[in-house]
């Protein structure tokens, strides 16, 4: 059993080898987000897009086990995207984002966005050849799920508490939540925010333009 | 001038290279707090002084032009202060931290704390030997700060934002500012916090504790 989870990385890796080197080769700063189902992770990504429109070009793949609805709200912002669908699966590997890269011909420069299926467990392990890894966590799910679910969080760049528009009505403690993600990983950056209200949009779609600038200009030099 | 100014910070990386290896050697984890006058940095070590006791030793250096009212608060907390008085310097620099260190002598395996002057600009250039540096931004002094004194931004790796009880009394845009931040520095870890209510401490002390606790896992690796 664990054999067989070995080969299945190591594999995984590969790929997600390949996908790094195109992603480089066509200057893309690639983001693998990732969370549970239902914390709000197309609505933040349409809120950074529309924030980002004429500094920075976006594509999109979009991760589901069925339906295309995402990949069509994306589109509907004037971005282009392509939707994967797993069947069966649990999350994206990065076999599958090369293919979808191959037909999405995102423009060379771009921010590529990859929604990952909604799951807070099998996605932590599949490298997709992402520059950063955003989780998002809805302040619906309790200040616990870093400690309960702490290879995803640990594997994160930045974490987006999403829903903070609804904190006056529930009993988060939005403290003891960072600071049980900092405990599994001390170096998470971490932006409070609201899809809804647009609370923290700008700092989401700061950091995505400053980090592809940096990471543009580390290709460049590598 | 210019040729003046490398002699100098030349001198003093030496001594911040001598500083990183005594604190490896006593398994202290450094951290330089910097700031403007006046933005909580003292209040907010008490308040993490006090959450990590039992878990953490601390030991503080403090720098001041003048006085040794900060290491007198320090001292009230039950944790060993030393205070130095820089005179007319506007900066703490790596020989002085050296000096302080040998009298401090805090217990191995330590969070040091080192409050440098208030000042946003001259503790920039000048590496203390430090495993992490603090900027404290409090939300009175303006979102533009990190735009209008990119060098400490860019230079530092944690953010406070701080005194946000009073957010409700300014027009304060906390995410115009953390964008900001972001654009100069998209690595920058930030929370926002409060010394006068206490929000936010518990996920400033759980970042040093994991972050020492890496640190010291790294430094027994290397």
């Amino acid at each position: 059993m664990v054999k067989i989870e070995q080969d299945i990385l190591s594999k995984n890796d590969a790929y997600a080898h390949d996908n790094r080197r195109a992603f480089s080769a066509q200057r893309l700063f690639a983001l693998n987000v990732v969370s549970s189902p239902g914390s709000g992770k197309t609505s933040l990504l349409v809120r950074a897009i529309e924030a980002l429109k004429d500094r920075l070009a976006v594509a999109v793949i979009e991760g589901d086990q069925q339906t295309s609805t995402d990949a069509e709200r994306i589109r509907a912002t004037g971005a282009p995207a392509i939707q994967i669908n797993t069947g069966k699966g649990c999350h994206l590997d990065a076999h599958m984002v090369g293919h979808a890269l191959e037909s999405l011909k995102p423009a060379p420069g771009a921010a590529l966005f990859i929604e990952n299926v909604g799951n807070l467990v099998c996605p932590a392990a599949f490298d997709l050849g992402e520059a950063r890894r955003v989780v998002v966590l809805s302040v619906t799910e309790g200040e616990d799920k870093p400690l309960k679910y702490p290879d995803m969080f640990a594997t994160a760049d930045l974490m987006l508490l999403n829903k903070a528009d609804l904190l006056p009505h529930l009993d988060f403690d939005v403290g003891q939540c960072l600071a049980n993600a900092l405990r599994v990983n001390p170096n998470l950056q971490t932006l409070i925010v609201s899809a809804k209200t647009g609370e923290g949009v700008a700092a989401f779609a700061a950091w995505i333009e400053a980090s592809a600038a940096r990471h543009g200009a580390s290709v460049a030099k590598g």
